[in-house]
């Protein structure tokens, strides 16, 4: 630069501190770190520290069982609250898990069944104070669709109970693993946004599919998207039962009014738990008096008395079959593992207690695994009845544990009432509860906040209701991912402009106030430089440069004679992204302007003297912040005149 | 910085400008916004504005046929330089032509022919000046890899002939089609190290593969992997002959020893240029002279005289070979373009002009589809052959011409000459180019540089060589983008601390000789809040807390009270970023923090102020940096004393 030393204009700025290149480390710590952060930001073993061995010892054993963790200190008040709650939950499992089981194509007794030991489970290993355990709507629809591939239910309901059965098993391993592995982050990948969208369509399918019982129609689609669905109702208009449909909008009606009433009046929230199994009764009764079962109108029929019977011998490991399971437990699995945490969590931050995700999905996990030992299907934590178990006031799984047992009870000796309980009601229960997720306000809210996560709500919404549950789901992942790719491969750059009065450099798009620096054009990168966007900053950094000096030579003012690149925003950078650094630089020596970077951060400033960069650019080009390398800049123009590069490219270009 | 306008006194604060929230913008301003930068950043159409019709045929014309925009100023001095350049490639295109085409078990012929019409095509429409066109090794390996898995090419020649016109017009179709379509950024995603490993792990690959040639053997496997060919090396000892060994390594060590020579004196490029034809002409005479054809020797044979017949009659566009072609022409069209652009793309930085890839891509594509359909097979930008190009002093493209005419008097006069050429020649020849490709101080670099890209290069070597050259390019791209998705799944955070005597704060990590500021924790997110890193920063964050409040109680020191997020470096967020916020700043509410945001960008601010988080963590909680931020913060604890917010959430976790 022709300049000795690099001298500053004022002398504090020779004070100015230089960018760090932070302290050496050695490879094995870093990857250490990084794995750690990978796996274990959680930091689980944090208690563990300084321990005795027996210590050690108790302490994985409440890790694993946290009863042993809050069970010591569980009061009579606390037993109170919680017999309340499970009987109101219990109110409600009852006839949601008839409904489901029929969903998922299984004999209505194993909705009773997964109410009885998974919640068991569930009490010992999770942390949730909230949680209800039960079997959910999606999953069941899920289990129906994906076995019902290679099964008929009903040519072949032996093969296909046991299907479901192996199903819920690998559900069970494949959670575990995930919690067992510290892979939890994987339901991560599920967005708010994916799931608003998938629980509307499949909200939408399951009302669908109730259209069945709703019309009391005997044949119905095996497929799940709208068209095959419309086209079953609409061929089979003169077999539409009447009698039934004015049951079913009749308790449609009942439960939708009760649930609004306790919506407004929370302090009755007990109307609308209780309204599901009031509409079992008064649905039972009528048809028992009426002897309606006789005209048309579909009733349960036999149910079996007992407790859940042993099922670990029904599980089926051969092929072709397994690969079925292995494919429906997977995705049920996650499925579910997504809503039980997602309520889970929510629940655990109104109250102010933490939920550890890992250990939740050892749970659920182990909740499933033995669960498919005892003729339960997958279970999970659904939304709607963890939130009746909340406004009835739970304190800990305990309110599980009655539930449970008041499941036992009707399991021993009340199957018999429910010989009359006709199909449509249970149809009316569930699309109730699915109208709930139908959640119109958060697409809405979607929309106005962002764009492109409403894009991705109506791909799995559209994915769901017009192809399939899993080609929803596929999609808006995919959607989703490719929006992280983009950050990354279209990152933005904007000029940054002097906020007046301060060595503040800020977004002139954002900031409209902002001044320019004659000769001076300030760049901000705002993604990591890795090899995905290296080919287009490159292009985009020299689209900038051509357009300032466009601008400057039309409006006569300075030439342009350096650029400076504020990194702050540069997490990370990879070779690619410094070769592009290397080639821009080359091109900048070329035209005659002066490459200068900013506030480089740790990871950036180690690779970049790592691969000899800052040798090339120099050292003294590497400013603290924006506002300095704006300082030394103007300074090298006051004292220096232009840039002598630039005169000397200048003279190149005309030859 | 220590100056006086930056540093705010206390009276001053108010004065201190807001962050602003960026002026609305239309939604479809935005998206066309968008849009431009993801498919047009290079701003193609701008030199066609403001002008007239027939002067935008022209430019268009221009654009897509660059040899109207520089034959009209191409000079006889020019000519000169590009005779010579052309002479000397083309006695490097020969040999190579016809060892490649050998290398895809294509007739050798073939290798004249792709060097004949498509460097006249790429003449009119490329843009580089220095590229030399001609067939490449890799791609001419992958064809007979993928091709030969569906036929065999000893005993259908004609069909797989046929195949790989089909190939090579796929290839072309997609290359040019992705130039159309603007979607030459896909090649980006083939990072640096990724084609280092692939291109050392093809060349391993290339050169066992002529241990064939070299040992004389009659039988070789199909199989490109280690495993295959040395077991298919060693199971045939007796049939290795020693002569063809001799031969082979004779040649290799005068074209080893011609290529150190030029390397190490540039001016005579020409030695290592002319040398695979010398040894061509030095080993056919060897053989002619001594019948050595007659002795293990194996021999090219008869040529056809004559230039390219057509073979556009000779596509193949039936079931089940469509598939396959269509496979192998997507994937050794993109290697071949990523080859010929980055070839492309280095000398033209070296020569200070510019090369547009989509443009690039249509001139690539434009070359194989006709080279298709005149008996060509997929031809690129080999580096081997630009390099001597450039060497030789070309000036633009009408050295490729030059070769082409040199390469048809060949096909018209001068094939019978190649009856006695060895094969074994061929090898050395193949081998010496490939050994340039090993470049292990590549990845002596990647690996001082950055463990991670050492780690995509080593898995796309392994991968080529243990198992397919596909699955190579599999594993290094799923491990590419595998990065770029944990650098968003798991943000870097960390503590800032305060530059002694500045308003500046850094990085503790980084910076060493920083401070902290009592009672307030400072933390830096890197990377765009997004559904797959808000449950990950929502742990992490409690987390710095947790650990911030330990390491204060052991010390006795203020209690912490306020926590500063710096957004600087936050280029996006989502809205399952935004609920992560919300969530943080609850449970800060409960455990009696103030949260403060510094510096959020104006993607940020948008939505910040869309989804009315900014009226919940309240305005002034929002600062334009850093110092400001904790400079508030320091006034309200020395005015207002500690916040009464702690004192009460203290006395409520008391209860």
């Amino acid at each position: 630069m022709g300049n000795a030393d690099y001298v500053y204009p004022s002398t504090n700025v020779e004070r100015a501190p230089r960018v760090a290149i932070p302290p050496p480390q050695s490879s094995v710590k870093s990857l250490k770190y990084n794995l750690k952060e990978t796996f274990f930001p959680d930091d689980p073993l944090r208690q563990f520290k300084n321990q005795t061995t027996s210590r050690r010892f108790v302490l994985g054993l409440k890790y694993f069982f946290p009863i042993f963790d809050w069970a010591p200190s569980y009061t009579l008040g606390f037993l109170k609250s919680d017999f309340i709650a499970g009987i109101t939950i219990a109110s409600l499992a009852i006839p949601q898990g008839i409904s489901y089981a029929k969903l998922a194509n299984l004999p209505p007794i194993l909705g009773l069944y997964s109410s009885f030991i998974p919640p068991l489970v569930y009490a010992m290993m999770g942390s949730s104070r909230d949680l209800a355990v039960g079997t959910v709507a999606v999953a069941s629809l899920l289990t129906a669709s994906m076995l019902g591939n290679v099964v008929n239910a009903n040519e072949n309901p032996k093969l296909y109970l046991h299907l479901a059965f192996t199903a819920t098993f690998v559900a069970g391993v494949f959670q575990a693993s995930l919690g067992l592995l510290r892979l939890g982050f994987i339901v991560d990948f599920l967005s708010h946004a994916t799931i608003i969208g998938f629980m509307a369509g499949a909200a939408t399918v399951v009302i669908m599919q109730q259209l069945k019982g709703i019309l009391g129609l005997n044949h119905f689609t095996h497929s799940t998207d709208l068209v095959s669905v419309m086209r079953s109702v609409f061929t089979q208009i003169h077999q539409w039962r009447w009698e039934s449909a004015v049951l079913g909008f009749g308790f449609l009606f009942f439960l939708i009014t009760t649930r609004d009433f306790s919506k407004r009046k929370p302090k009755y929230f007990w109307v609308s738990a209780m309204a599901p199994l009031t509409s079992v009764i008064l649905g039972s009764l009528l048809v028992y008096l009426t002897h309606a079962e006789k005209h048309g109108v579909q009733v349960i029929g036999n149910l079996k008395k007992g407790i859940n019977p042993l099922s670990f011998t029904d599980l089926v490991f051969v092929s072709p079959y397994l690969t079925t399971a292995i494919k429906t437990g997977i995705i049920t699995g996650v499925i579910a593992l997504a809503e039980g945490i997602a309520v889970g969590r929510s629940f655990a931050m109104f109250k102010n207690y933490h939920i550890d995700g890992n250990k939740e999905m050892i749970a659920f996990g182990s909740m499933n695994i033995v669960g498919s030992c005892t003729s339960c299907y997958l279970t999970t934590g659904p939304f709607s009845r963890s939130a009746v178990n909340y406004n009835a006031g739970c304190k800990t799984a305990v309110s599980n544990i009655v539930m449970a047992l008041a499941v036992m009870v009707t399991l021993l000796f009340l199957t018999p009432l429910f010989h009359y309980t006709p199909l449509v009601v249970l149809s009316s229960i569930i699309i109730s509860a699915m109208l709930g997720l139908l959640d119109y306000e958060a697409a809405i809210h979607l929309w106005t906040v962002d764009k492109f996560d409403f894009i991705v709500c109506i791909s799995a919404y559209a994915g769901v209701v017009f192809a399939s549950v899993e080609i929803g789901l596929v999609i808006a992942v995919a959607i989703s991912l490719l929006r992280l790719l983009l950050f990354v491969a279209r990152p933005k750059t904007f000029i940054l402009g002097n906020i007046p009065n301060s060595m503040i450099y800020r977004n002139v798009e954002q900031y409209l106030n902002t001044s320019s620096v004659p000769g001076v054009l300030i760049l901000e990168i705002d993604a990591p430089i890795y090899f995905a966007n290296s080919g287009y900053l490159r292009e985009r950094i020299a689209r900038w440069v051509d357009n300032e000096e466009d601008k400057l030579k039309s409006s006569g003012e300075t030439s342009l004679q350096y650029v400076i690149l504020n990194m702050g925003a540069v997490g990370n950078i990879d070779t690619s992204g410094i070769s592009m650094l290397e080639e821009v630089k080359k091109v900048m020596d070329r035209r005659g302007l002066k490459l200068v970077l900013a506030n480089p951060g740790a990871e950036v400033m180690k690779k970049l003297n790592k691969s000899k960069f800052i040798e090339k650019i120099g050292q003294e080009w590497i400013h603290l912040t924006v506002g300095e390398a704006v300082e030394a800049c103007d300074f090298m123009l006051h004292t220096c005149g232009p840039n002598p590069l630039k005169e000397e490219s200048e003279a190149y270009n005309k030859v």
